[in-house]
């Protein structure tokens, strides 16, 4: 892996790396369709999060373009010469695509790569168009958050084979020794063998954790975790703890399974062609090897602002629903 | 300056870098509107240019996301397989903010720098989204060029001092090299003196000119040229052809004026924060140095399209309106 860093030294150690799951902050079934209220709270509920601690009280809007039917901003701009500082722990968002960018990637074979073909090249230019309007939108609504978008293909991000081959993070690293939430995506990338494909969400968190050493990871979903078996099966039982050891094997340890070596069964919206749940857990546990704690939690509920909070850390309420993939020596 | 590139290997030589001028494209007296006639001319004449001596002949939509009250996209993926090839003669795209981003900045004062100061931090994150937005837009709009978004910021482009201190090209020569059209733009970046500034389209230019050696480059700009006083005076006069020396000097050489040394006076529009007529001609002249043709000319006339499809290497048709500013030995 060529990432042309080796060591990362950033001025604050990073708090968080929040991945946004496309199932949780778009409508799934809906083409290119935000869902607005889940989003909307997950902003608050980051924002919250990140000023932790801090003495900067009030939402500061930093989304000062017009808006559709008005002529001008409706900043207020004496509003921050009354603020005396804008401080945020150190937070790192990655996003899915959801309904963004999936139709144009499937559509076009994106993943498979051969930019040769005009279908193919037309697909990775949808595809970004897509990806990066949602990202627009996101960041249009997340308030009072001073996200900057660093969009992979952008920053120079490739893969070879589907596997990261050139990932410089120290774009990321400058904004947040700045003060910015850099806010990353799944994208359309330059694959060194294939052309193109896709690099996912999850893949780009991995990356980040693996080199920034986050104190801990949030996956927010739209379920309430990961479960046994599909979550919408009567017995489906959710997995509250499970440890990884230093080979990245991983198994269940609360609730105690009659079962404990047996495959996690895979529940995952279908348009998610990034993988599936065992996927995700597997992911999870290369990250929990480097001693960083992984929460995987229904996003817009009380569990995801305890979460991202870093509450779970000291002590893991009886009370609270989600799965907890963390190191254990 | 620390570029990290010493020797730029194209696979194919670039023929040209275009800047869309801000005032072309944007109606400069309105907030953050595109003119969008001209810049549907624009991209029309765009791909005109760059499809010159091409087997590809239709115009394929790139842009698949879904329009306001649609629910699907329309996008026929039976035209992309009929397309034999889909290639683009190698060409860089640069636009100007105009009337995005530009009330941001000013209100901020990003260019002066200062990210403690709450309203400069967030001026950052409100220009870099103003100027993203128009920059979908006009890829939106762009239909038929496979065209990606590479934000300065994103790619870790900074400054020092307001000059440029890092700006590694490697992913835009990379995405050229893939048969892709790179889209850059105006843009706040981090300082490592003032901690943050603007950098504006112009530098960014004369930047990937010295690095990427194109054929020639146009700037597209509201007005014919480059005249002698405001051109909105009545004796006003477009100068033709501007000579450059090796040392970066430059005379107007046609037409003979009476006093050839004489300044020309600035014309340019008073939201250009970026610099006058004057900065450009010398920007222009420091690109020129390196053996590269330079045309200014009016955005969406004939004229803008002769100078795009590089007919004006040759020879200069009399009737052909514009400035040409090149190095004379």
């Amino acid at each position: 892996m060529e990432t042309n860093q080796t060591d990362i030294k950033l001025k604050t150690p990073i708090r968080c790396i929040v991945k946004l799951g496309g199932a949780a902050i778009t409508c799934k079934n809906e083409f290119e369709k935000i869902n607005e209220a889940n989003l909307v709270t997950v902003s608050s509920q980051l924002r919250e999060a990140m000023m932790f601690g801090s003495s900067s009280g009030s939402v500061l809007e930093m989304d000062w373009s017009k808006r559709p039917g008005m002529t001008e901003s409706l900043v207020k701009v004496d509003d921050f010469k009354e603020q005396q500082v804008l401080d945020f722990s150190s937070f790192v968002v990655i996003h899915g695509a959801g309904s963004f960018g999936h139709f144009q990637a499937s559509t076009s074979g994106v993943h498979r790569g051969g930019l040769n073909q005009p279908l193919v090249k037309a697909g990775f230019v949808a595809t970004r168009i897509s990806v990066s309007s949602t990202f627009i939108q996101i960041i249009g609504i997340k308030r009072g958050i001073p996200s900057v978008a660093m969009s992979p293909f952008s920053c120079g991000w490739s893969t070879r084979e589907r596997n990261i081959a050139s990932a410089d993070v120290s774009a990321v690293v400058e904004a947040l020794d700045s003060g910015f939430v850099p806010v990353l995506h799944g994208d359309a990338v330059l694959d060194e063998a294939l052309g193109c494909t896709i690099l996912s969400g999850d893949v780009i968190i991995s990356h980040l954790a693996a080199h920034l050493k986050p104190q801990f990871v949030v996956f927010l979903t739209d379920v309430f975790g990961v479960y046994d078996r599909p979550p919408a099966e009567p017995n489906a039982v959710l997995l509250r703890e499970i440890a990884v050891r230093e080979d990245g094997s991983w198994s269940v340890v609360n609730p105690t399974l009659e079962d404990s070596d047996k495959q996690v069964e895979i529940s995952v919206a279908s348009h998610d062609t990034t993988g599936g749940m065992v996927t995700k857990i597997s992911e999870a546990a290369m990250i929990a090897k480097h001693g960083i704690d992984v929460y995987i939690v229904k996003a817009a509920t009380e569990h995801s602002l305890t979460a991202l909070s870093g509450k779970l850390r000291d002590k893991i309420p009886d009370d609270w629903l989600g799965t907890v993939i963390r190191h254990v020596s």
